[in-house]
């Protein structure tokens, strides 16, 4: 079985519904099986035993959740350390507030998720355009639910936008599954 | 008189129409005068001449537009190795199509638009949440103008986004206006 | 007195150490007090009574050190919400490993810093290139420290480094003396 | 065969032999063969023919040269439009002056490209930390070539950058020859 993880922190509950959305459209590839986990109870052997790792975070003040920063520089930059991620699959989402016209800061967020993952030599899957409801919850680096609307009220994760997570799982888990042991870069 | 340059390049007039409203705003504080130029036109003469220096660009394929850029790289660049424009004050907007749910690559098309600010040592003014309208075109590095709808039609630029483009032009102004022969930084 | 309030996460030392250059600059402007705070112990008003907030991070896995970030996203965000911080001065430093040629991810890190000083609506002040000894410790974001060598072994903070700080310091708190009192943004 | 597309623009020739070095590192992996093109005479068919595009550029104010730009808003956007690369492989490198201790602009630089190859829905191959040499030529966005030394004097493009390049060729060569027909994306 090709094993994708899905870590995830959450507020209010939005980002773990996207995680699951994330794992269930990774688990519809035959051969792929997926786990999800709160940032705060990930473990090393979480991520050295899966062949593809997805991050997903809240966007606050237009960064990554605190939370998922600490599993990162806690947990990760060791295996960074070892290069024991290298090769893997890598992929992100976000949610958020979104205040504005512009996402308020999830595309900031996506791409500092993204750095750990390159810095731990992980191959990265964007989000095509093509993507089923794209317009309702896609972003070039990964699925964004934007959870208020425009008065800024919560409105919580819409079916489209869980829709757009569970595609990305699915592509992401498609790379994991067409690159597992076909990789060896060189050192 | 301040002196306040606002540069834009435009495909179908709306990145024109937000820096025409960027220059309205600028000039209803006291002692400032505006001066909107195509980006194929600017001269560094444009720029040494100014207090202030607002960039606007459409975003295309999650970056600025190429004309932009390329004023950047044939007379900003000259500027920068001269240190001829530090402590000026800078600042940046955006239009896009903005396809999906979080810019469509708005944020880091700004940012790289400050890179170039920041490079030439120039004080950055970003844009408060509570500008009236931010809801309708706001993201924190600047006015985001997003020019189609949900199906990714074509819809122009809207009286709310005008407004957050026009705020953004009086407070750099008057940040401008604020540190007019104040800085010296050390060499 | 103009207050210069410097926020540092630091592991060995190092940023730390550069934090302290940074508020050593400040303080040798007329007028400018500076104090230095662990994010750790960083609360709501060290910030509401500084008219100059100045982040410094280590760089790890290519953002910044989650201790800076819970400050951010605990005590920052609630500030964010009430616009307590609209119209003060910001800027950022950072410190790293900075594996390879290009500075090891420091550029992002300092921009996920700067995106939470421009959700608080703050003006931003960059580091010019004609700062004395930028080419041992600049970018144009803020001052960088590169504290390992080429075999990526410890070396510490240079003087060089400290005295890149030191200069961002007095630059910032130049730009806090001018704008004290003389900003008041639309609303 | 597996065809890899390299792009580049140049100053002096130093993002030229870079890209010879990425191109040479690709065809040494069985199966593939490379293209070195130009920006400003690269076409749609080069890339719509290749399995993986390469994009190279030198840093200008903290982003990629306006050549490029050029060919990704006048050529790249058209291929977006039409989904026409979901599902390649793409990656970045650079060079540059890189004054300063942390990349000059390199980071944001390297993103602005892989921004746009993020939008045409392509795999992104990073730069592992192991890469031999990478302590002279590594980013983990892709590999840097910085051309000056410490005076900021032009010191041209060093055997170990090379082989930093190469490497990252013959790794993306690897990736594209091992998902070569088997990615579908979900539409």
């Amino acid at each position: 079985m090709t094993k994708v993880l899905v870590i995830y922190a959450s507020d209010y509950g939005s980002t773990r519904k996207m995680a699951e959305a994330v794992a269930e459209g990774a688990v519809g590839i035959p051969g792929v099986e997926a786990l999800i986990r709160n940032a705060e109870e990930t473990t090393a052997e979480d991520m050295t035993s899966s062949q593809a790792i997805i991050f997903g975070t809240p966007v606050h003040m237009g960064s990554m959740d605190w939370r998922v920063k600490k599993l990162i520089d806690t947990v990760c930059s060791g295996l960074w350390a070892k290069d024991a991620l290298t090769g893997k699959v890598g992929a992100v989402f976000a949610t958020g507030g979104g205040l504005g016209s512009a996402g308020g800061g999830a595309e900031l967020a996506m791409l500092s998720l993204m750095a750990n993952l390159a810095e731990c030599g992980m191959i990265l899957v964007p989000l095509p355009k093509h993507t089923p409801k794209y317009e309702y919850g896609g972003l070039h680096w990964g699925p964004y639910a934007r959870t208020t609307n425009l008065a800024h009220e919560p409105i919580g994760v819409s079916e489209e936008q869980l829709a757009v997570a569970k595609t990305h799982g699915a592509n992401v888990a498609r790379v994991a599954v067409a690159l597992a042991g076909k990789l060896e870069f060189q050192k």
